[in-house]
């Protein structure tokens, strides 16, 4: 697995969580296997980009068949890291930080939200949705003792910089980032962002487009 | 703009939020122009797909100069009709709605959040970061009153689909989500859905393979 993962390319990775998304559905309706045509049209892509980026993971489908649902919705899990849990680190126990924290979809799909952090001394000792909030210095100790794998960064974007540096520092490798601000981490750190108004400006060009063209 | 814009594919639309995150990077650092390579590195795609979604545009840059930055920025704002504000009424006021009222990059980016709407009467008439809280039947008038353009829903899963009718019989034709759950607007509406476990998902791949591999 290992030589061939780490030639599977940036986009396609980015695009693995969104068929596995797809398999899910079909798997609720019990469909048992799927063409590269209907599985591209769910996951808004080709049909030749899905069958390019499922060859990575050596599933080639069966002519006039297709794919075998659960089959692929095992490989790819296994290739997603997603055969077991990673827990997770929110660091800002503000509106954002307590709204992810109760976000029902983490822990449902393998990422169980293990402890808040606030640089607020105030806030520690709450419990945000049974979540235990600790002080902002405890995250090296809180990495070893809960196996942190992932940083969530729900602060304001002044504090972004620093708690990216203060997840780095505590051996956390992966950091996702709500805040609306650039940051940069140490080489060997991921860092993904979530811009939440991306998806505002993709509705503007279709409400615009509808409004000006009356459609 | 009318006739080319609709032949614009989804997956172009998509991106071009994505270029114009990078377009603003690069005029805050006083960039003039910039190469299809410069900006396919920044916005993570290859220099023939950013060629082609340019050329959608009508832009096609200058051989061995590239492209004007700010031209660039403005065309793609016009085509993503974001040279007028937006309107956004957020449903659900609970931490993931208050989070979201209080999200700087909404506003910076041209879509004020003008309401948020509960259907919990306890609720209503309460202030969240300056922006009033009203009742879930108001819907309608807000939407006259205000301008709505866009509604976001951030209720719990249970009551997404509730939320989305009655938004869409309220004429608010363009709807973000992010409730996990899948839901069902009427033909003409508008629909995205934030997945914030998707990103999660992209990291474990990398977790994945750095710990399997040593990386």
């Amino acid at each position: 697995m290992s030589d061939r993962s780490r030639r599977i390319p940036e986009a396609t990775v980015a695009r693995l969580p969104v068929y596995l998304r797809s398999l899910a559905e079909l798997l609720e309706d019990k469909t048992a296997t799927v063409s590269s045509e209907r599985l591209a049209e769910m996951a808004g892509v080709n049909a030749a980009k899905v069958r390019k980026d499922l060859s990575y993971l050596g599933s080639y489908g069966t002519r006039g068949v297709g794919y075998d649902v659960e089959y692929l919705a095992f490989q790819m899990s296994r290739e997603l890291g997603l055969t077991h849990d990673w827990p997770v680190v929110i660091v800002g126990a503000g509106n954002l930080g307590q709204a992810l924290a109760n976000y029902g979809g983490f822990k449902e799909r393998g990422f169980p939200v293990a402890a808040l952090v606030d640089a607020d001394r105030a806030k520690v000792g709450q419990l945000v949705h049974g979540v235990p909030v600790h002080h902002l210095d405890e995250l090296p100790v809180l990495k070893e003792r809960l196996g942190i794998a992932i940083g969530i960064i729900a602060t304001p974007a002044v504090a972004a910089q620093d708690v990216a540096d203060a997840l780095a520092e505590a051996g956390i490798g992966s950091i996702l980032n709500f805040a609306p601000a650039v940051i940069s981490v140490p080489e060997g750190t991921s860092l993904r962002k979530v811009d939440l108004a991306l998806e505002l400006q993709i509705l503007s060009f279709y409400q615009e487009h509808r409004d000006t063209e009356g459609v």
